[in-house]
């Protein structure tokens, strides 16, 4: 039989601070953060046993950083500690504020919308505008907090934690987002299994990403990622210039420009794609499993700048690609929820700590591009990104 | 002797949080909501013994719900639970953002503006620019939190809560509103009366308006609502289409737009104009009373959309419409204070849940038409609506 | 042998609420605000037995107020309380939301920029745009808050308090302040020693400006300003219209528009300026001594409005003048600081409750201006005001 015990429940009252659950192999607790920008971030530290991770019910479930066995999973970003939506003005900087609050190894963007800030136009079948709105970074999903968060231990042992985060407005988007992370006691992987509902009378919008973001160890020169694509393309001329290595990581590089790569995954037959970063010491490395068909796309975002600017890569799978919802729409990868209608988003985290554990990830990416060949474009391709 | 317990009191460091007073038939309470976006919202629940309401002193010592008897007085707006002003930028979706934390019963807009968001421009005699300010909807006030909060018990045994809640900046507005809710023991009504004070050293444009809000169960098709005015004006081409029915209201209808509709009251010999919400079986419903010396405007709000975006109707007496202010200010609706000047703000709402009540409430309405003939404008007016 | 008492600590978990640490001669204190817009503001007492002031970490270690034997130190702000940052949106009209929160005795305006809101617009050497960014009014210090801050007594009894603010974004300024007060047992002096530092991997602009603002009883009519100068020039021509009299203050005025003097001021051989307040009843006054290598633009900003609109003056030495930062480049007073590179601003207040105080200051001031002549400017400078 399942145990549920409410963490937090705004409804019913339910705020369980400090409450520690004991697991055969592990702890699970609730505990608020004081001072700095941080003052008022709700954090849930679960630990089975092998993997610690902290997740951020203030900041729409994200998982700020874990560990596991002796490997930190984590980057170093520009903003130290967990950020309360509070400190975050999303219009700030043309639409980019939401980096003010940017440092969590996997936080969701979305749920309305993702991607570059921009305004989505719509118009009418003659072009005319019908509506315009200003849509900022990556939407809002990661600087709204969660409202119920439950941890529930199954007779199995296996760990989970529920949280609901909504996602409304009157007159605006009415989209609820039920999160639920899943971690077998002693295991090194997770699973993060969403679901997103539209809450509104009217059909909705919506787009989600997931940012998962790596710094060092598991970043370094010579890192590499390996994924089985059929086609894979720079964003822009700037990701243009490096696209023969675009799968290689460089050491850290004061000024250097991003570079961000858009792919179509290949599945298996249980319609899993993978991405791997591999360690350049060949000894560790993560994985990341995803179902295609709602997390379609993949998007590799290269950013290794200094260590003090937040050297980092992103492996960001996705319903659609970063770019401005208007541009998604017209290419038809945003998705559209009926009233009432959910759509599950899935994926899992898998940590090699040996060298014949990643060997056996590559193995995995290798057998899948047997299926088809890849297409490397040379160039931005139209129809992923805008002219 | 009026005994008063003081709430809150940031200057003397007074916050009675979980304080409970008991009163010969009732109660009341100060206590803070914990997680999601409410995390952080102080509310005071009062209980005369038959009505009970939640006041959110942050959020403007707006009324957040009631209940009167079995009767419940609420909406239920896609924005569940009471929203921290540290999750509302006004600022978003060109000057909406206030939306985001819109689900009360009741809740201002003002102090300074309110209505539609847009630029209040300000021109000399020749018609030259002197200022121009964006101001976002419905102003401030909903969004600011009381540093002082009073509960009081009369001899009689009526219940007082004074809020004071300060609208105020450098080179900018600074106005204060003392907001007075009042209920009498075991009473199916309550008031409201409210100063609002120029606290600056120059005179100060206001506005005010009260943002009555009502859901299921007194709305739902056929419910009516019952005013005695002047005149009555569709405020725009899409209220015009079915001014012939403004005052009957329909079933829920995903994708119903808003149809909003302008009046000139009637007062009675105290001064109190009188709209009335009569629900569909005729056995309850819900009256306003106010003073229309300082309230002389009124507009009905239908927004019939389906449930789940917020079914509802707005009430809302005014001491201007709710345009742009610099419309209002050419039709010399604009209030101005002097230094030190204030300006009383006073109604009341009574419910019904009997159907002799109602009616009696209805004969009320249908005495004070007799007053005056109605003119029913088909099409928007100059004077109330900007071209 | 110094002892460290910490009080807040993100990092380690600590917050120590309530702690008050007992010295020879003095206390000190950190409570948190409830209530209104100062919910949550953490605020620090320091007595040194004889000056009184109030830090506040919440707020970029600003110092609230104070108080000397029986002389107030502050003045009175429309905006009556400290201000939650959570309530502060700098984008509002028009990019001075920054009022909105402003009511200290002492407030850092930078790290990044400071000065009038605008576009800083970085251009090629063909006048290209490069770059465009909107900047608010002042920048973000003020509004960010401490993650670390710590009390401590030297040997001496020399009193200390750090605190550390980060003004950090992803793709944005890396920038920490570090800032000290320091108080000597039962001394009617302080001072602030502020480190910037480039915490990014590519070089960084800063700008600082401490904006020391005096209201009544050291403001009134015929109270006057001193100060050693070298040239002195209105900003505007407002600011012209009364240059023979920039150095007098005059009585609380309804709609007094602002006047703003820039000053390069001349420093003592140990490289600081100074300039005084002197109160009219020629018996109490304040005196700021700057350190010119690091701080060597000063301003003053004389808002001699009516009582209720914040009566006050602002005495504020600075890294560049208070124009927007695109200019101020131009001018090559904007710092920039390498990675990892840090610089230093020191300045000290010093109060005096006699008649023989404040001649000596006044003895001070005159003596440094036999230095060299005083050019006084009747038209604002090319070089200090945009045209």
């Amino acid at each position: 039989m399942t145990k549920h015990h409410p963490l937090i429940d705004l409804e019913s009252g339910v705020y369980a601070e400090n409450t520690s659950i004991s697991l055969n192999s592990g702890n699970i607790r609730l505990r608020r953060m004081q001072g700095g920008a941080s003052d008022g971030v709700d954090i849930v530290e679960i630990d089975n046993g092998r993997l610690q991770l902290t997740v951020l019910p203030t900041r729409g479930m994200g998982i700020w950083r874990g560990q596991c066995g002796d490997l930190p999973l984590k980057w170093d970003s520009p903003v130290k500690q967990p950020v309360h939506p509070a400190f975050v003005d999303q219009s700030r900087r043309g639409g980019i504020g939401w980096l003010d609050g940017f440092n969590e190894l996997i936080c969701r963007c979305g749920l309305g919308w993702h991607g570059a800030p921009g305004n989505d136009v719509i118009r009418d079948n003659s072009g005319n505008v019908l509506s315009e709105t200003f849509l900022p970074l990556h939407g809002r999903i990661a600087n709204l907090p969660a409202h119920n968060v439950v941890a529930s231990v199954e007779e199995s042992g296996v760990l989970k934690l529920t949280g609901v985060v909504d996602e409304c407005s009157v007159f605006g988007e009415r989209l609820r987002l039920t999160s639920t992370l899943g971690m077998a006691p002693g295991a090194s992987s997770f699973s993060i299994h969403d679901e997103v509902t539209n809450l509104g009378g009217n059909p909705a919008d919506i787009e989600i990403l997931y940012h998962c973001n790596f710094g060092m160890p598991l970043l370094s020169a010579d890192a590499r990622f390996h994924t089985a694509v059929q086609q894979i393309a720079p964003r822009d001329a700037r990701a243009a210039e490096d696209v023969d290595t675009w799968d290689l990581f460089r050491e850290p590089q004061a000024g250097y420009a991003e570079q961000v790569y858009f792919m179509s995954p290949i599945s298996d037959d249980q319609g899993r794609a993978i991405g791997v970063l591999a360690a350049a010491d060949g000894a560790s490395g993560v994985a990341l499993r995803f179902h295609t068909d709602t997390l379609p796309c993949l998007t590799l975002w290269k950013n290794t700048q200094s260590q003090r600017d937040g050297y980092c890569c992103g492996i960001e799978p996705s319903s659609s690609l970063p770019n401005n919802r208007a541009f998604e729409r017209e290419q038809g990868r945003v998705v559209v929820l009926d009233p009432g209608e959910s759509r599950s988003f899935r994926f899992e985290v898998e940590v090699a700590e040996t060298a014949s554990h990643l060997a056996a990830l590559l193995e995995e990416v290798q057998q899948l591009q047997t299926q088809e060949e890849r297409t490397t474009h040379s160039a931005p391709q139209p129809s992923w990104s805008p002219a």
